[in-house]
This record gives C-alpha cells, sequence and structure tokens, in this order.
C-alpha cells in the first residue's frame, strides 16, 4: 500500500515540529510539505536542527490549494482564526483536514467569537467537523474530512473528568480545574515572557477566568451527559511552570452523593477506559506526574476521594506536545484512514 | 545596645541556612550557636560554602540547656516532634522559642497527633505558644517567649485567604486551595525523590486530601470569624515543582453574594493590609509569580472575580524559605524583642 | 526468527532504565530479565513509572549462572567491579555480555586499578574484550563475546577528536578536552549533591586531573596513531550541569601545520564518518547542541580553526544515556549479533 | 552627608534592574533617574515587579544632558556604541560616568573597531577612561570621572588567572579559557534563541574563536607583565547553560617550571589576594560553584595543578549580574567618590 501523503501548515512552530518528529517515524506516512511562512524558502532542519540528516525539505509557503492536490491529509497548526478563514467545500472535497487550531472546536459560533474575539469566517463548516477527542468520539471520527483537534489543556481536563460527570456521581456545577502546563504550551514567538530568565525560577497562573480553553471543555462536559446537553460551568485556571513539556490537571467536584467509595468512583473509571490504550489509571495512591509521560500519547488518570470534603480529586497528566496536540493529530489521522489507532504512536515515554 | 545572641538548632537544613543568611545581614543579631547533628564539629561552612569567609563556627550538638544560658533566643528548625519533646518550663525561662516546627502551631492536641502521627510530649505548652503569623496576631506575639512559626504553604494560604473569610463574604465551606511549591521546601534530605533528574521537567501533586498544613489552615482561617470560632473544612493540594524556592497559592471560594464587585473585594484587602509593609496587594490584572518575591519577605496577593461561576480566585506568591519559615521567623523575633518589625528584612527581591 | 533474548543487570539505574526504553522498541529483542538488587521482587514498573502497562515484569536479584542459561546477551549497568569479579569463561561460553562498567575497557590492569582503586578479578579476560566504540571498532566488535562499552565523556571525546589524531595534523600533546554533563550521567543513587537544589542554578567542575574516564580517552586516542601506539597524555576536565541529558565536549588542540584551512579539516572528518549513520558532522559555523541529539543515538560534531592561535577547537555533543551508555550498547549488541546496525535505533531527536 | 544622586540609562535591562536592586540597598545612594527608551513613561516597577512598593518613579527617555544636570553618577547599561557615540568633556566636567558597555574598555582604537564593527566616536577619551577591575586598578580609579566597566566573562577570567601570569609561573601563550554563563547574560532581548524552551535542557559554545571578551582580556593579562606589554594572545570560548546567574571559568595554563608545587602556587593568590574582601581563595580540593555566590559579588577562585600535564586548572566562579557588571560597578562608584569599597556590597549568597 502506498503511503499516506501529508502535509504540514505551521510546521516550524512546537506542534509542528513535534508532528514532523512522531510523523517521520510512522510506518504508513510521509510528509511531502513543510510549510512555514516565518522560514518560507529554508531548509527545515536549519529551524529544527535535531532533522538534521533526517529531513531535507525546504520550507514551503501557504498554498491550500495546491497542497490539497499534493497530499492526503493536512495538518494545521495555525493562528486561530487561520483555517477558519481558509477552509472550503472545494478544499474538503480533495483532502483531510486535521486542524489543531481552535477554529472548529466550538460547536456554538457565538461562543468562539466571544472568547476568541474573532468573527468565524466558515461557520458553516463547524457542524461537519468533528472534536478529534479520540477517546470519546471515536466512531465519529472513522472517515470524518475535518477533525477539530482539542486543546492541550482540553484533552487532558475532559479526559480526567469525563467518566465521572457521565456517570451523574458529581454535581454539575462547582467543578474547578486548576492546571499547570509547561512553557512549550506557550508557543516559539518571540516574547519578554516566554525568555528563560522570565520562565525559569517562577511560576504564575494566567488567563483567570478568561482562558480560551474553558468553553470547550465547558462543551464537551455538557455532552457527557447526553448530546443535547448545554455546557456546563467550570472555573479553569492555567498555570506557566518551568518545564518543557507537560499538563498536570488537578481538578475538584462536589459528589453527589458522599457516600460513594473511592474504589467505586475508580470502578467507573476503569470500565469507562479499560480498553484505551493511551490512557493509563494509576493504582491507587500513586498519583500522575508529568515525567512519566514524556515524550508519549499516555495521559496518566488517577483520583482521591476526600471523605472530609465529600469532594473527588481528579487528576490527570500528559505531554501538551503530544497527546495535547501532535500525537492526538496523528492518533485523529490514524481513525480517518481506518489505520491502526495506535500506529506511530507506540512511543515509550522518555525519563529522565 | 548589645546584640541579641541566638542559637538556631537545625542550622543545617534549608530552613536553618536561610535564617543564618537573614541573620547575619541583622543590624541586632549575632549568631552564636550553629547547631547540627548531622555536620556536628564541622566548619559550618562547609556545608553551606556560601557563607566562606563569613561564618567561621563549627557546628555544635544539640544541647539546648546550655544553649539557654548562652543566648537570648532559640530557632528551632527541627523534625516535628523533637521540640515538643524537649521544651519545658526551665528553658522558657531562660531562653524566648521561635519554633519552625509544627509542633505549637495547632490547639487542639488531639488534632495535632492525628495528623502528625507523633503523641505530643509537652501539650501543656501549646496553650502559652502564640500562632507567629505576625500580620494577624502582631499584638499577642510581642514579648512572648514561645512563638510557633506558620508553615510555607499556610502562611500563603491564610494571608491569601483571611480578609474574604473575615469579611463574611465568601461562603465558609467549599473553599479550595490549590498549592505550587518549589523544591527547597522538600528540605535537604537525600531522597531519590527530590534528586534532580526526578524533580527537574517533572510535576505533580502530592499528601491529597491528607498533607499536614490542612488543619493549621482550618484552624486559622476559622479564628477569622472568631477567636473562638471552629475550623474551617477545606480542601488543601500542595504540588511539587521544579524551581528552587517560592509557594503559589491558588484559591477558590464560593462568594456569599455575587453581586460583590472586583473592587468591592479589593477594597477590603486594602483595609486590611495597608500598613502591612510585606503584604503587597498587587493591582487589578497582576498576578502574582514567584520570580517576583523571591529572596525577599513580601507577600503578593490579588484577587479575581468570576461573573460567570461566583466565584473568587485568591492568588498568593511567597518565597517558602523566606516568609514562608526564616524571613517569618525573624519577623517574630523582632516582635518579641520590640524591635522595628522589618528590621534586616527589608531584603529587595532578586530578580532574575 | 525468534527473538534475542536479552537480560539487563542493574536495570534500575538511569542507563538501565534508558537500556529499557530502547530495547522494548526494539524489533528483534525481548527482554526477559529485569535485575536489581535494590528493588528485587517489586514490579519493575513500581519504579519507573514511565513503563506502567508497557512492562509487567517484576525485578529479580542477580544470578548471572542461571541468567546465562536464560538469555542470549546480558547487559551489565553496574558499579565498578562487579562485573570483573564475577565473570568467567564459563558464563561467555554461555551468552554475550556488553557492559556499561569499566572493567573491560582499559587494556593496562594497571593503570585501570590506579585509576579506578580496584584489584582486578579477571585481568584474563581484558584481552578478548574489544572496546566498543563502534564507528571505530566496528569489525572487532562483530560476533565477540565481551563488549566493552565506553564510557558517556569517553564516547563524546573520543568520536570528536580521532580524525584529527588520526590524521596527523594536530600535536599530540596538549590536548584539552573541557566537558560538561547534564546529571543524569551522576547516577540515581540519593546524595545530597545530587539534589534539585543543589545542582539547579548551579555549575561545577569536579574530578579535576583525577576523572576515570582521563586514561580510557588517552588510550583511544593514542590507538589513532597506530594500534601499539602508547596513549596521549591530555587534559580532562568534566562539569556537572543542570539539565537532565546530554554531553558537551570543548576540545582544543594544537595544529601541526597552522595552514590547514578549516575546510581541509572538516574534509578529514567527512571522509572519517561519511558513512557513519549516528554522526552528524555539521555545516561550517553550526555549533553542536545537546538540545538537538536528545533522546537520540546521534553525536553532532563541528569544528572551528582559529586562525589567532593556531588551535582547532572541536566540538561534540550526544545524549549520555543514548549514545553514551544505553544506545551504544544496544548498537555494540546489534553487531555481535548480526543484526542491521542502526536497528531500534533510528530515533528521532525529542525537542523542545 | 546628603546621598549620592544616581541615574541608570539602560535601567531596564537585567543589568540596570541589578544596579537598582543593589542601589535601592546602597546607604548611600539614591537613584534619582531610571533611564530607558523601550518602557519610557511607564512605571519602573511595571516592567521589574520585584520592585513593587520600592520604586515608585517612571521611566524617563534619554537625555544625557539633563540627567548630567541632575545627578553625580550616571551608570550606562546601554547597547555597545551608544555611550562612545555621545560622551563629552562637557558631561564628564559635571557628572562621574560608570559605563557597563564596552566602549571604553579597550585603549586599542583599531582592536575595538575591529572587534566590535563599530566606529568609535570619541576615541580620545579612551585614553582618560580606567578600566574599572577592581582588585587590579583600585587607586587609579579612585576619583576618576569615567571608569569602564569590565564585562562578565573578562572580570572571571581576568581575577581567576592574573596572578599565575603576573608571578610568571604560567607560559604566555598557550592560555585556554572554557567559559561557562548563565541566560541572563544574553540579556532581556526577545529572542527566539533566548526562549524558555530553547535554552532548557540544553548547552552548546557560542562566539567561538570571536567572542568579543577576548581581546579584553589578551590587554589585561598583558599588562599583567607590565604596565606597556602587548597583549597575551588566548583562547576564549564562551558557553550558554541553562541557569539564570553565574559565570564559572575553566582555565588552563602551561607551567613555566612544572616543578613549582600546588602550594607555592596556590601561595601566589594568597599573597596577591589576601586583603580583597571580595575574592574568595577556596581551600585545597573545594572547587568554584555559582551556586555559592549567587547575588553576592565574590569571586570563588580555586587551582589544580596536573602533575601529568603540567598544566595548572583555574576555575573561577562569579554571579554574572553582581561582580560581572552590577555589583562591580558599585563597587567602582565607591572606589571613585571615596566610600567604603564593599558599601552596599556586603552581600550574603543567596542559596539555593
Amino acid at each position: 500500500m502506498s503511503k499516506i501523503k501529508a502535509g504540514i501548515i505551521g510546521s516550524t512552530g512546537y506542534a509542528g515540529a513535534e508532528l514532523v518528529r512522531l510523523l517521520l517515524a510512522h510506518p504508513d506516512v510521509e510528509i511531502k510539505w513543510y510549510g512555514s511562512r516565518q522560514y518560507v524558502d529554508t531548509p527545515y532542519a536549519d529551524t529544527y536542527r535535531n532533522f538534521f540528516k533526517l529531513v531535507d525539505a525546504t520550507c514551503f509557503d501557504d498554498n491550500f490549494d495546491k497542497l490539497a492536490e499534493e497530499v492526503d491529509v493536512v495538518f494545521t497548526a495555525t493562528p486561530q482564526g487561520y483555517l477558519g478563514g481558509i477552509l472550503n467545500e472545494d478544499i474538503l472535497s480533495k483532502v483531510k483536514v486535521v486542524d489543531l487550531s481552535a477554529d472548529y472546536r466550538i460547536k456554538d459560533v457565538a461562543t468562539y467569537e466571544k472568547w476568541y474575539g474573532i468573527e468565524h469566517k466558515s461557520p458553516k463548516l463547524i457542524e461537519e467537523a468533528v472534536y478529534g477527542l479520540c477517546e470519546i468520539n471515536r466512531e465519529d471520527i472513522k472517515g470524518k474530512r475535518l477533525v477539530a483537534n482539542p486543546g492541550c489543556y482540553t484533552t487532558c481536563s475532559i479526559l480526567s473528568l469525563f467518566p465521572l460527570v457521565e456517570a451523574g456521581v458529581v454535581k454539575e456545577d462547582g467543578i474547578i480545574i486548576d492546571a499547570k502546563s509547561g512553557t512549550s504550551g506557550a508557543g516559539r514567538g518571540a516574547k519578554v515572557d516566554n525568555l528563560f530568565c522570565e520562565v525559569n525560577e517562577s511560576m504564575h497562573a494566567y488567563g483567570v477566568t478568561a482562558h480560551r480553553h474553558t468553553p470547550e471543555i465547558e462543551e464537551q462536559l455538557g455532552y457527557a451527559l447526553g448530546k443535547s446537553h448545554a455546557p456546563l460551568t467550570i472555573q479553569f485556571t492555567p498555570h506557566l511552570i518551568p518545564i518543557n513539556r507537560g499538563i498536570l490537571v488537578t481538578a475538584y467536584a462536589k459528589l453527589s452523593d458522599p457516600s460513594i467509595s473511592e474504589d467505586e468512583l475508580r470502578a467507573i473509571y476503569k470500565k469507562r477506559y479499560e480498553n484505551e490504550y493511551f490512557i493509563r489509571l494509576l493504582p491507587a495512591g500513586k498519583l500522575p506526574d508529568t515525567r512519566w509521560v514524556e515524550g508519549s500519547n499516555f495521559v496518566d488518570i488517577n483520583i482521591k476521594k476526600d471523605e472530609r470534603t465529600g469532594n473527588v480529586v481528579v487528576m490527570g497528566a500528559l505531554d501538551n506536545l503530544v497527546k495535547g496536540a501532535a500525537g492526538q493529530a496523528v492518533q485523529n489521522m490514524n481513525l480517518i484512514f481506518g489505520l491502526k489507532e495506535t500506529a506511530g504512536l507506540e512511543l515509550v515515554p522518555m525519563f529522565p
């Protein structure tokens, strides 16, 4: 069988480069197009020297129409609004698209426009797009033309909380998600705030009450209660931490019935995720740590019931560039094309 | 006026060494006793070479009786249970004691014994001890013989939340404190879990639902509602972060009346802390970051009201070794001896 | 073809764990024995939770005789002197051994005993052992029973300097090697000096004039001038740097004939390494950086001629746990068993 | 006595901000002018929030003439060429200038112009300028109008090597300086190469054979052999290391007479530096580490003789922002104004 031809628009951001790392090792794919407006006409490996001797290609400027003729799948790791402004039926008739931006994640256009401050230029395509959280929407993704790859915080938050919400054992209101991210999540833009000396020996919250991943989490957790259920209202606070990779979510939910045991809660997760290769439900007492998932597509999850407060504390850890971005995008591609879902993703976490 | 003579038991832990750094620069104090069981009879500066040419002394073994004869104040930066097992009226009749351990922080002996798993050997002294959170208990500390220096997480948590609880604008139940600490808080013990390669590029929660600082926070926040008020019940989760110094607290509380504005909430803090040198209430929209307080005795605090959820998000940042340990201990010493409260503590935060 | 059965003695050190990571992804190998004195009878994935759900095995105690019956190859990632004290003809008649310790690296027993301070218990086997620097000794390694896997600093130092010495373009005396290592090279022992807060925000030289990798480099660089050439005398200084992985070597040599151009020098490297997959000679002006090789078996090398001083500055970068330890061990195993030399080692460097 | 009034041009770079930190704690100085082209008219503490509540001032644009009227001393922490292009006799008749740039460090204009690629606009002032390496040129600095504050690498390199060169015990040629710097030395410019994810888990050499601190070191080490001695020729290689602060120099020199003992070499340092408060010659066997000098004006130095190679290895560590920049600038100011040389600089190193 001939290999799937892939193009990447935005290949010189951190998520784009991680796509390159993963696709180079994928047995069924070859990268045909390294798109980068910023580094057009320069060798890709000049920008990311880890690919020296592994990638000979030179960066191309954007040309989605040409790209759609030449490849089978396009990954867009682009700023918000880019894909929304350019995508159309003609392109989708020729090529599959896995979008790592937020443009097609939120079903309600008004919600998107409010949180992102951008007018959506192709709202008609939103309905067609499937939210590419594979463990939740696997069947819907298969064969689709347009997949909205979830955000990094959202993947970790939703996968950590979904079973509890779905099972109805926590109160719908009052969920608090306190999330911590490594700095690669902030991208490769040259900003003072992301300089080594600013981030190192530092930690702080940001986007408090206003981070754009909030409505995405709220919508999906609402679906946990039914396909037409309204979004939940949650409190989401992200923090910037001086590590390269990793997201850790610590979430708090009120148990509907405080007499439910921790074992019973863990059983809900076991059942929900028992066939999920990429979700590792940890044994009781072992807590997720980003160091154990680095470089891999795994999400490590565990819970702790607090008998004193009647809360359940839920913790999840993943690598923001893999399961939180490029890894999940590849997983979506695998589903779209009917490949083995774990193809190219059976990565052993690298430690230390 | 002759200088105050100080002794430190446990001077070779990180908090002990920070006491040395601060007291060396204190205009009214001289250190007479560097106690360290582990490094007895070796030059102190061999263990902490930052003090080379600044400290000539050699470490002494513990001998509290002898020490009480020779100094005016003893700082104990010792494991839980040590001071509780050795302190007595005779010692207290001769010397002031600032205890950086938890032995006299919690008024209810049963609570202490339950959370620490240690029998308290001198429960009668608990009543006399004052909880040394200077901004809250200033007047009680002056002239006292025994001060229980608060924990690092607790200092940050209580100072961040106290005004809101005291003002009655948040619900007593349901407070969630998600705290992150630098690794110096884990001490200088040689443990695999604290090795560079284990902590670097890593983050994880620990002590979930069970961390010992929980009852300390609960008791003090109860007092915010009245001297005899019962402890609140809170959810406290600490996390280990790969930085040397710093604690960041992100706390969540439900507003009693959601119509209160963020400005009104900030006004509560302004009034409560307007004369506090060490508390810096940040302007609206500026969020606390550990990098801005490193090396100093400051606590940076800010709040954000969430109109959607009806929560207030409270953030506080401090240096765990200064305001979270040694700095506050010096501040307590200043109060005990009637010195200027900021003496030796007007440290400009060091960045980067 | 049935898979090669591998055993690892010392599987719970960092190099041992990296062997596990690499061998799990190796198409022709299965790990049959996870040896660890320290963690005997506990699940391997309890110690290295990155392998959770990937490794089910429990750690075995040492039993080399039993192990020799059960596997085809043994990797020993053990303290100096261990293998030297236990290896014998009987074992070697049954199993191949790749030794990651220093016991069989140095041909002159007296030199070994002087630098390591250990009596060598099996000096007769030293002659048989081949020094497993694959790019230099490839043909000698094929089919051998006992391979001495080079040290991390030595691999980087020798590969960086070998072509120059071999070509006779630098003076034999006066080579200076200033090397910097990430902290995983210090091992996983619980020592105060390796704690996060001691290593972070710190850098220092150690083992100055006395590091044990010195005679290993000297011997091999001597061989560059002929199989029976005496060791060179070099100056070697290692430094500890606060990163997890990576060795950077900056070496200085005096050009025999200062009129040789940088291009001519680079041509020597090109010719020597033109068929080497794992050696990446960088383009002029691009300097090696550990970040570009992390997680891979690559060595990035470049040189710079200084017209003012008549020196050539040689730089090399590798991942100390891969090409500096486990990766090279797998490469040696591939050579021993006649597998494709790059099998299981075509790892794309992970960045950031 | 009224306080010395100080102005800082370039106060929002890292060196400028460190000047602010030091001068705020200086008993004899008040800062009257926070100059910053980039942040003009914004509160200084908005840019460096560590100074919140400590500095009320707003940043001024450059206006050297006005500034010269208002203050007693100006510190210029500005890009190369700035001060050279603006300084004149009129300004110097009104105000003392301590220049942290390289404009007046090198006596030979041609050398300056060659290495910096800038035409020097005020070459006549070079002769008047004194090279502000206090431990070497103390007497010359006192009362001077214009002091060229040495570079960070150069301060560490020269102080580490000076006694050996001056004593004539090492060969003039062949000195190699392998230096490592924390990232604050790269400044606060928003460049991709200085982003957290690029620097963290990374190390590399840069400016190999071509770094601008080379001629500065060469000139000063020449003076060690006599005021009119020509510059030495040295090999200097800097490296970027993922720490905030610190420079570590490892230097190699050939002993003129290899029979000299390490004790004799150390005696040379002891004699040269015996009255120097800021230079700490470590005991035999204790090696400099940046962690022990962080935040202070100390330079820790030690040597190791290698009996095998006939080399002496010299190591020095300092904080690049203090003794390598702002601290030394304050030390120079103290000398200029006849203050106690250590005023405001008796900083205890902060660890961890």
